[in-house]
């Protein structure tokens, strides 16, 4: 409470402010991110770049790089919003308006202006676990399902569960994935708790190495408490999908070190690669038996990414198996004060759960944007690694599911030492000389955790085909320049 | 971690769990309405009950006792969701095609399935500051506007500024209303910071007494460091709304004692008796000129109250005045973790602060449907404060606004007794009485809290007013029978 607080007689200054605030990162919206968003904003004033347009790849952001949404999740949520449609409008499918019906009579005075329970909607609770119970071939208890405010918000009601409420030593550590999507070292640093990063092997496809999880909590367990273990399945940023052995692995690790598992499975419909094949932590916790299956599990899913990418609709739920009866009371307490997840998105969430069957209307329609949304993300995530390897001084894993190429880009001592004096890592120096020069926005590697001496960025696969193509080519050249000009 | 973790195998046990978890509480949907809940089922189930159904005046929840949506609100939802009906239905008048237009042309891809900035879509809030401007006749800076889920999440992230990061003594110190809305001592339980409560002046219409908010903050100043001061106007449970001398009293006492205001605003619209007139803090700070003008203040607004009531939709903001530079973008970094507020509720939101105008042809109906809503509540509050005081051992200040009645109740000390046999508070005794015998679902007093020795419960307004007039008479016959019974 220095000086400077007397002098602007301010409350909050940074001497002031919430020292977890200022520590903590999200790298997915961060100072590249805002950049970009100036240089939109001087190209709108008509200034001359190299480039017409800033492109977006920094973020899964599905339409906002044009991805159309799906007709029926829209048609559906428009029927509820404005249930005078279901009279007047005669283009309508009757499929979607008997969706629009059974979901207004779940909600509290037939309209989705009421709040629901605090995990949602009975019916979509019920949705929910019938596609997961189909989905793994295990009963699912829609008691467990729980929706959320995106994934995020689901997230961090899980994390702050398991927080001790004590500093220092004391604090719990939370296993994360390095490289990890930010959300999670955002909302460790928030909660005053301790990240306790695991490499993943990026010479083993991004794969899941024991010894390394063992080295990992081996290290940090003089520092903090370890608590829970995160594991994001298909991997943001790395695109990897676990094999069935690793998940096995990491579960059993989990049990001998008493860990809660925090399953980000939210890119569960994204699997692209040939022989890659989406397992749920819940399905091999089942499958591995006694002694495992009464484990704490909990396994995120959201409507902003598959082949939805219904982002601002904040649409997600968890589910929360083996909790105990008293813990699970408390947990139910701790969401409630949040009143409920926004209806429109635990809509969206019932769609996609609970799509048009075979003999519907809107079957076909469905399952023709379905396959097109995710073949051309497939084509897109074969291209991408393809051109990726066939750069100089560019390496990247084969993209077997999610949204994102994360390549390592190995750069020269030169570049290394400009970035040094302009105070930055060599990736974020890299990145923004991408971003000045082409107008490509991506997120240094840094903002998600790497190796020492290893330099990587995230793209998203997500604009459209020829978009890709033309951004690989910009990229391309961009790249060889840079290493000639650092050499 | 004693014995029962051991035992149980389980990471997360009463004796492990978040400690700041367990101490949390939300009456609004605390265990009466967990007992609500379970009396539905039973009555769903057939069982024979002294009441047909439950009526829930514990919460806030407008269109689940049968409020109608704002039609206009819908058709601009409905065409943002699914603008296909922009061409093909004529139904939809002009103005809520061109405010869908606009509302679109805002969002990026042109889909409100994408994200918008983590403050929100620009146009909304530009939209939001036009409305503040012209309610107060000081200018607002869209800058100063950052949309967010409900207003709760805007509470808690202005709240989670104000945080030590410190335990014990060094704890932040919020000074909050008691009686109060319960979401504040949930955040200040969840966050580990210092309640100081300030006791509203029930003799005094719930006013605020600055002798008594020097008398909290001279208390807890051993305990704490005081940082912020939170200000419901109007009042939530207590139904009061603030003089403009109240308002001016209490912002000097912040200037004097260095406090950031949070201003509870959400009521703004829900104003009711003759002479009683909302005026922001905002508005206030300005007029108090130089010396206050630069005072730190985040004012709160909803998309779930006011005439709309459309909880459902999760839509809120705060305006955010006088923040330090710095900690401005520190609070900005803060919010893009939860990546960005639901759009629909964005759009909901956008709507009730920019109407149909005059010439437009929704205003007609849309004003006849707010002043409706308005007016039934008006007449509601009059009359649900007019019987209280009819009835004996019952007393109750005007309902002036907000949507809420918080009649004191003079409980016989044999009542007392018998709820103390029950491990129960008397006013949590009564309501459970109440609730078991008639349906009726309130909220004891003591989960806002109140002047020890005096009992409350918080009832909604809400239910149509034949149906309020019923529940009056039920409860006064309720009441004289208890009071009878333990007299």
């Amino acid at each position: 409470m220095a000086g400077k607080n007397d002098k602007t007689g301010k409350v909050l200054t940074m001497e002031t402010l919430n020292p977890n605030i200022k520590i903590m990162q999200y790298a997915v919206r961060g100072p590249i991110v805002a950049r970009a968003t100036q240089l939109e904003k001087e190209l709108e004033k008509g200034a001359k770049k190299h480039f017409e347009k800033v492109v977006r790849a920094n973020i899964g952001d599905c339409h906002a790089t044009g991805q159309k949404p799906m007709t029926f999740i829209r048609q559906v949520v428009a029927l509820c919003t404005y249930p005078d449609l279901l009279m007047k409008n005669p283009d309508f499918p009757a499929d979607a308006k008997e969706h629009a019906k059974k979901l207004l009579a779940g909600c509290k005075g037939g309209s989705i202006g009421s709040y629901s329970a605090s995990s949602g909607i009975d019916v979509i609770r019920k949705d929910i676990a019938a596609y997961i119970t189909n989905r793994d071939g295990h009963p699912s208890d829609p008691e467990d399902i729980h929706l959320s405010t995106g994934a995020s918000d689901g997230i961090k009601s899980i994390l702050s569960l398991v927080l001790t409420g004590k500093l220092g030593k004391d604090r719990a550590g939370i296993m994360i994935p390095v490289p990890q999507y930010p959300l999670y070292t955002a909302a460790i640093a928030e909660f005053n708790a301790f990240a306790i990063p695991y490499y993943l092997d990026e010479d083993n496809h991004w794969g899941l190495d024991l010894k390394e999880l063992k080295r990992a909590i081996d290290t940090a367990r003089p520092e903090c408490k370890p608590r829970a273990i995160v594991v994001i399945n298909p991997g943001n940023p790395t695109g990897q999908v676990l094999t069935r052995e690793n998940i096995e692995g990491i579960i059993k690790f989990a049990k001998q070190e008493r860990l809660f598992i925090l399953a980000d499975e939210v890119y569960q419909h994204n699997v692209y690669a040939a022989g890659s094949k989406f397992f749920s932590f819940k399905k091999i916790l089942m499958e591995l038996g006694a002694g495992y299956n009464n484990m704490e599990l909990a396994s995120f899913m959201s409507a902003s990414k598959g082949f939805m990418g219904e982002c601002g609709y904040r649409g997600g739920y968890c589910e929360v198996l083996n909790l105990d009866p008293d813990v699970k009371l408390q947990y139910l307490k701790s969401i409630s004060a949040k009143l409920c997840p926004p209806i429109s998105g635990q809509i969206v969430i019932d769609v996609v759960v609970s799509p048009p069957k075979p003999d519907d209307p809107s079957y076909k329609l469905f399952q023709e944007e379905k396959t097109e949304v995710l073949s051309q993300l497939a084509k897109k995530a074969a291209l991408v690694t393809k051109t990726f390897n066939s750069i100089e001084g560019v390496k990247c894993n084969e993209v077997q599911g999610a949204m994102y190429a994360f390549p390592r880009i190995f750069l020269p001592e030169k570049a290394i030492q400009a970035a040094k004096e302009k105070n930055q890592s060599p990736d974020s120096f890299y990145c923004f000389q991408l971003l000045e020069e082409t107008g490509i926005c991506t997120v240094p590697g840094s903002g998600f955790g790497e190796k020492p001496g290893t330099y990587h960025f995230r793209t998203t696969i997500l604009p459209p085909l020829a978009e890709i193509e033309k951004l690989l080519k910009t990229f391309s050249e961009f790249h060889l320049k840079f290493m000639k000009q650092y050499k």
